[in-house]
């Protein structure tokens, strides 16, 4: 099997865990697989390459942010490459140049554009595990580009796309996607597998375990991946297209995003344009909104509500003050802080009926309030009262029975 | 004008020598001239890697090694167009292949195969800076060589004559070539000019102002530098082709070596092959050795003498002990420590006579006893007990007329 390994800079944060990542490569090679592996820069390097770019100038120029960061990478990849040879394993460590990897876009935020492995391929037939550097690549021009966050996740999903690899393994400090966050909720149970649409929903509401590029790459070009923990050998979950037994469980899992607030501007006028103004003056000023709800109320003027970060409540404010006095004198902003958002995300959804009835029953039994409603195909999203939200997860988590093993695919 | 600097590690070892080398190179800028600048990894960082390497691996591949060496320079060079933005000189850095350095040869030690330098041109023609990496190209598989030592000069050297620079400054801690170490003969003084050749033989006696291959480089393909200092603004030694006005000074300088030791073998053979069996037996010990002095006794027995490094001794002779069997039963082996050489180096040695005679006057005046005596083209090389070298070189240096303001070119 030709396995793609990624290990993220905590997993390369030092010399021992360097030697570790050898020590897992080599008991790979030693079962007869082939490998390769997709390195971060080790745990911090970044953080202090930036710290000394700005030591020296106040706005460093992206071109060489992207030279200086790439060197940390590029550290990694010899280092982790030593390791392996002190364990006696054949390596050699590829560049992101080296690995063929052609960015497009800005700098320190490229995108991948195409990859020609034919190097690293060679290495690999030559029976070398190779060793490639994550996060970053080469334009048209020759010119060093980082690919931004989650850029070292993307470089693995792209390069087992670009080998065959027959898995790609996100190494990670966490050993899988779980049902819930098992800090709120301790019945969570990680899951064995699960669909590239229901990780990325999840992904969208705070289940930090992939940036969602990643994923979307992975699901275009069909990568099945697995998230597993550096750490111990325990099965991750397997990240793949979904299938027919994966509809079995209405709910795939449960996540929580707390620290929101609710915007909610009464008295619109119910003419064409009113929500474009409003959207726009947002964006315009580069505040992230959510949830959108709007409606028509029983006095004939519209409503729109919308949730946002806390943090972002403010500049949403006196952004929406001048908005306000041009929607006319029956316009009233309402405001509410200290809320959280539950979601339930699961492609089940699409074939069981009454899901929201049953999340909603669950809720009204454990007499927690529900604030605002939307849903998507495979996701419904409510907000409670930040101060319920533990209690709201836990109740909804059991209520679709998340909390006995998950059926196996 | 098209100038090029090179600055060594200890001229960007830490943020505010970087501001520095930012600051001489706009003002350069500011007086109209073209710049690029060739540096080397901050001081220490080679160093501090090289430790990570040995952590990992009691005999990491050269391959990877140069991978792990070149990011020194690459920060390097991405944090020197930094500092530059923050003047507002626009700069744009070039890794060694971006500068179209082509290597061939070992990993950690290669040479300089060819120079593409027309992305380089591009941006000068365009108004930047450009700072490139030195110590590294890539050889044609595309795989990341370093230059080994004195690798920044060689790049600098090379970048120089591939951009038709019009000058080539290497920068450094030292402030020019002198007439001799001045810790030693206090009346040295900076020489304005020095030959190729001149240089060279000095570099090969132990002033340690640039590898000779950087040397050798400039002569072949006629680069003119300036060795400078990074820290003050005074006019370094113009290193150059020599002309005619140059061969006025007899001598140019003097160059000392301590630590030597000198080997005799006596009752030698008078036949062919013996020398050549000595010189082996060496030569595979990777001992070198420095002045090689033969002649025929009286009774008709060769001897051989010659100097190398006091801590090659001990393994000289166990080397040369199965060869002094072969020798026959009259060959003996002597030994000698604490000696040193001095070297008196000029171009004007060719035009002038008497040169050797005037210097074994003055070192008769003092009393100074010579040991061996050897001579190149441009060079004459003794040795005096280690005791005596500081005298030696104090007097030779008066007696060439080197105490005096030099002969302007």
């Amino acid at each position: 099997m030709l396995i793609v390994q990624k290990y993220g800079g905590t997993s390369v944060g030092s010399f021992d865990r360097i030697r570790n990542v050898a020590n897992r490569v080599k008991a790979l090679r030693d079962e007869g697989h082939d490998v390769a592996v997709v390195v971060s820069a080790m745990g911090g390097v970044t953080d202090q390459l930036i710290g000394m770019a700005d030591q020296l100038c106040s706005n460093p120029p992206a071109r060489e942010m992207d030279v200086l960061l790439s060197t940390g990478e590029q550290q990694s990849i010899a280092l982790v490459t030593m390791a392996l040879h002190a364990v006696g394993v054949d390596a050699v460590s590829v560049t992101g140049r080296q690995a063929g990897m052609t960015t497009s876009g800005s700098h320190t935020r490229a995108r991948i554009h195409k990859i020609d492995s034919s190097l690293s391929r060679r290495y690999l037939s030559e029976g070398k595990v190779v060793i490639a550097a994550g996060f970053q690549g080469v334009n048209e021009e020759g010119l060093i580009q980082t690919l931004g966050r989650g850029g070292s996740d993307l470089s693995a999903i792209a390069f087992a796309s670009s080998v065959g690899a027959d898995l790609c393994q996100i190494l990670t400090d966490v050993d899988g996607v779980y049902s819930a966050d098992p800090r709120v909720v301790p019945e969570a149970r990680k899951l064995p597998e699960i669909s590239y649409d229901e990780l990325l929903e999840l992904a969208s509401v705070g289940t930090k375990v992939m940036q969602s590029r990643s994923v979307e790459f992975a699901k275009k070009y069909d990568v099945k991946f697995e998230v597993c923990s550096s750490l111990n050998n325990n099965p991750g979950t397997i990240v793949t297209e979904e299938h027919e037994a994966m509809e079995a469980a209405v709910i795939r899992g449960v996540s929580i995003e707390r620290s929101q607030a609710r915007v909610t501007i009464t008295g619109i006028p119910d003419e064409p344009g009113m929500s474009a103004q409003i959207l726009s003056a947002l964006g315009d000023d580069e505040i992230n909104i959510d949830m959108i709800v709007s409606n028509i109320a029983h006095d004939g003027y519209a409503r729109h509500s919308f949730t946002m970060h806390t943090n972002d409540l403010g500049r949403a404010q006196a952004s929406l003050k001048p908005v306000l006095a041009n929607l006319g004198p029956e316009a009233k902003l309402e405001t509410e802080a200290a809320i959280a958002k539950l979601s339930v995300v699961g492609i089940g959804m699409r074939s069981h009926s009454g899901v929201a009835a049953q999340m909603f029953k669950a809720l009204g039994q454990a007499v927690i309030n529900i604030g605002m409603i939307s849903t998507s195909e495979i996701k419904i999203s409510i907000t409670v009262d930040e101060t319920n939200i533990e209690d709201a997860a836990r109740v909804v988590h059991g209520a679709f029975g998340l909390d006995s093993a998950p059926t196996e695919p």
